[in-house]
């Protein structure tokens, strides 16, 4: 299904294989910040087929270092797309009944604009100048890409981490368009002690001295090194003390003994540094700036009078909320918070905490009791709105 | 008291207040990685009076970003030593009672022998061409200090964080030499997730191009940059989420509203940088790669045929191991190890695990149920040992 051209995206990113939505200059999206953001381009990709009387729709919402590439191969790592394991035909969303649509969000770097996009006004990638996105700028983005594809209403928004709250922004402020939602891992606001990993992070990009105050591109370079770093303390959160203890343990690389040196001795030395080595490949600095900082922007409550269940008043969207025991980013208490507003606005909810030892990146592995709660809350939701028949 | 000189530190921190054990060619520090250091010399602090039978001295260990000024006012900062809440007259190691003894370690920055210092053999500072130290070898010099001292043995060895790995050797391999022992937050091995914070860090370091192979001296330079979002990272990891949240939330800094830029709108990034700036300006981050790598290094049982508890085979030494139920850096289960291998061996061990929101700096802080087991311990072990008088 192709509504969208692939031609002309605004970034030089017109060999992917994907679709593009352009909006032109009569029609900016209006960001948070005051500011509008015209001309802007979604980088979308779509699975499954949309049906007659369009209920079929799924969007799912990508995290921080995610994209539009969340089933089958990814045409530009050649590896799996990052919700390969619960997207496909006869999976939990299964492609033969729902129509999927995932766009690389506003401020990403995989085709969508963001920092990397040419500003037309001065012919030069925006770089730091781009303004600042949130996660509801994100979503009106979206919500714009759908009105697009002429599609009326969802079936389901998930996503999870940065995607749960894109989730949780949809389904607070266009309930009527979101029939079910999904959010999982996730929190109504972000943390002190994530901010400060983000923190730690942005400011490891800021102190490469390839940042050059954003215009990395014009020096023809990068900021490698910080974003690197960036990414070695992220992916420290994404886990478990366990389940690095239970990987890793104190296990040397390749070695018998120490080698009394900075050497990376450790295996979990070693596979943080090729953590960090290989998303600079793969992912641009000022995005990881803009993401971040959307993330640590994102308080739900703030646009509900500082009260979550304002939020969800009078909604009529069935939610499922889950949480894994070993994810300290984004703990089942935070997740519970979400639980609590919901009941607060006698919303049809239900909760699963996932035992699992695999900390915050449960969303995206091989965790069988996700795939079963998806499967189980799609089919529910299905049989609610009426997807009897599969056939398009 | 001056048991030696205060004269010719070999580097430029003479103007210390503090006395200096300079040890020659013909004494040089065995290291663990079969090299050997000398000449080299230990910077350190004595607080309160050795008594007549040398009966009553306790060696105090200082963590990883500590010195010898654990009490009083530290002449560097202006502020109060590290321990100073903990060590004085009348406090929980009363120096009216007890002689104190604190050592810079080997590899540290505040006189002892370590990256800063001038090889005599080259001319020029050390730098990255220090030998890789360990926690032994720390130890090591500690009891080379207490022969020059010539203090027969210790009433008490204490510390905690890296200063209770220390503890833990000392206590293991000097056993004849040791009355009592109270390590605190630490571990008998550097756990996974504690290696990988740390090479966050020394990546840090090591991305800074101001880090110039090591040599930044040379270069009239420093990775302070680098260094700065290494202390960042680590700080986190001090806290605990709840003190956090509690101190800082996502209250903004001097503002009523997010500016949509990448200033430090939160409190949680103002405090941050400030603790990353200021640290640059009291450490060296050669240092600060070397003492990592210490503690990452850490495993007691590799010394002893694998198994901890033979550690403290026949010890006669009283330990007292105490945790802080908020610290995710060494948590109470790793803490729990130590008492575990004591209790195998059948030594005289008491365990407390202090209920507090403060994470792992705890030891370091305000909490009171602290002072009291500290004092508690003390007394216990002062009677046992006979130190009913404590005129010197």
């Amino acid at each position: 299904m192709q509504m969208a051209s692939k031609s002309d995206p605004i970034v030089d990113a017109d060999t992917l294989p994907c679709d593009y939505a352009h909006f032109g200059e009569d029609t900016p999206l209006k960001l948070d910040s005051g500011m509008e953001l015209a001309p802007f381009t979604l980088a979308y990709q779509t699975y499954g087929t949309l049906n007659a009387d369009k209920s079929n729709a799924i969007i799912v919402c990508h995290a921080l270092t995610g994209d539009q590439f969340c089933a089958g191969v990814h045409p530009i790592t050649g590896k799996p797309g990052w919700w390969e394991m619960l997207i496909g035909p006869g999976k939990s969303v299964d492609t033969d009944k729902y129509f999927i649509i995932c766009a690389n969000v506003i401020g990403g770097c995989m085709g969508s604009t963001g920092p990397t996009t040419i500003n037309k006004a001065t012919g030069k990638p925006y770089g730091h100048s781009l303004p600042v996105i949130t996660i509801a700028d994100m979503v009106r983005a979206q919500v714009m890409l759908l009105d697009h594809l002429e599609i009326p209403d969802l079936f389901c928004v998930m996503g999870g981490s940065m995607g749960g709250m894109q989730v949780l922004d949809w389904a607070a402020k266009y309930t009527d368009r979101v029939f079910s939602a999904l959010p999982i891992a996730t929190a109504t606001k972000h943390s002190a002690q994530n901010i400060a990993f983000h923190e730690v992070g942005r400011q490891a990009v800021l102190a490469d001295p390839n940042w050059h105050g954003g215009d990395y591109g014009e020096h023809q370079t990068s900021p490698h090194k910080g974003l690197a770093v960036a990414r070695m303390a992220a992916h420290i959160t994404y886990l478990s003390e366990a389940a690095l203890h239970r990987k890793f343990g104190r296990n040397l690389q390749d070695r018998e003994a120490v080698t009394f040196g900075f050497d990376a001795d450790f295996q979990v030395e070693s596979y943080l540094r090729y953590q960090g080595s290989t998303f600079v490949d793969r992912f641009d600095a000022n995005s990881y700036l803009y993401l971040t900082r959307a993330m640590d922007y994102f308080d739900l409550a703030a646009d509900f009078d500082g009260q979550t269940v304002n939020a969800f008043a009078n909604t009529k969207t069935r939610f499922c909320i889950v949480s894994f025991t070993s994810d300290w980013l984004f703990p089942t208490s935070e997740n519970r918070q979400i639980v609590r507003a919901l009941n607060g606005a006698a919303a049809d909810v239900s909760f699963v905490e996932i035992e699992t030892d695999k900390g915050h990146d449960s969303f995206l592995l091989d965790v069988p009791e996700l795939f079963e709660t998806v499967t189980g809350f799609l089919n529910s939701a299905a049989r609610q709105r009426g997807l009897t028949s599969w056939a398009p």
